[in-house]
């Protein structure tokens, strides 16, 4: 399969590796929002978050929290943004799971805005029942 | 303390529960970026993901990724961000950790946008040993 996030993780593109163990690699993102805005790439190919298992999926945001923990003492940053996406609708652009750990600064350059939709009560209710079904 | 998702996760303040176990909550955000935007809420007060020990962050996101799933099917939307926000520079609103699961919409009001950042090779270098060594 050509996914260069699968050649990422095996090595055949070289890449500044942060941290690395049987599950996950974590390199910088070549294209950062801010510097030291990392990645934690899954070694294993699942497109996203629903294909992944949840052992794997836990294990890999375990692995997000190390990493920007040492990302805010390494950049010395205001605060961090833990970013996973799903879907071309969502911002993902490349289908291999991973995890964005975005150092943020005051006034920096990133732009994370969402809310203020206005929910029909009717519509809510339906969801609820709907999400508690597929749950 | 005076935390409002202490008070949502106590019950103190009433809330519709999509899902809830010993040490989650969850529930829809008061100010949803799209109908379905839910929030996995801690039961135990961590301000962030600094704070919140690793076990605990795993479970979180495991929780995330099982809503992330019955939201997508519940919504039919397009895709799903899975945010967590830490410090006020990173948009984070109230100081108790929470996951944001957002779905995404083709075309929706959602913003978010990160990249770009040119960042000098010597300081990459300098940012690379000091993470490491903060692992």
């Amino acid at each position: 399969m050509d996914c260069i996030f699968c050649k990422i993780a095996n090595g055949e593109i070289p890449s500044t590796t942060l941290y690395e163990d049987n599950d996950f690699k974590v390199i910088f993102d070549a294209n950062p929002g801010n510097i030291g805005h990392s990645l934690v790439i899954c070694k294993h190919h699942y497109a996203d978050i629903f294909e992944m298992p949840e052992e794997l999926t836990a294990k890999g945001f375990a692995t997000a929290k190390k990493i920007a923990g040492a990302v805010k003492k390494a950049t010395n940053c205001d605060g961090v943004n833990v970013i996973q996406n799903n879907g071309e609708a969502a911002g993902q652009t490349v289908f291999h799971f991973h995890i964005h750990v975005l150092p943020r600064f005051n006034n920096d350059s990133v732009d994370i805005k969402f809310g203020g939709i206005e929910a029909e009560a009717e519509k809510v209710t339906e969801i609820v029942e709907k999400i508690k079904k597929n749950l």
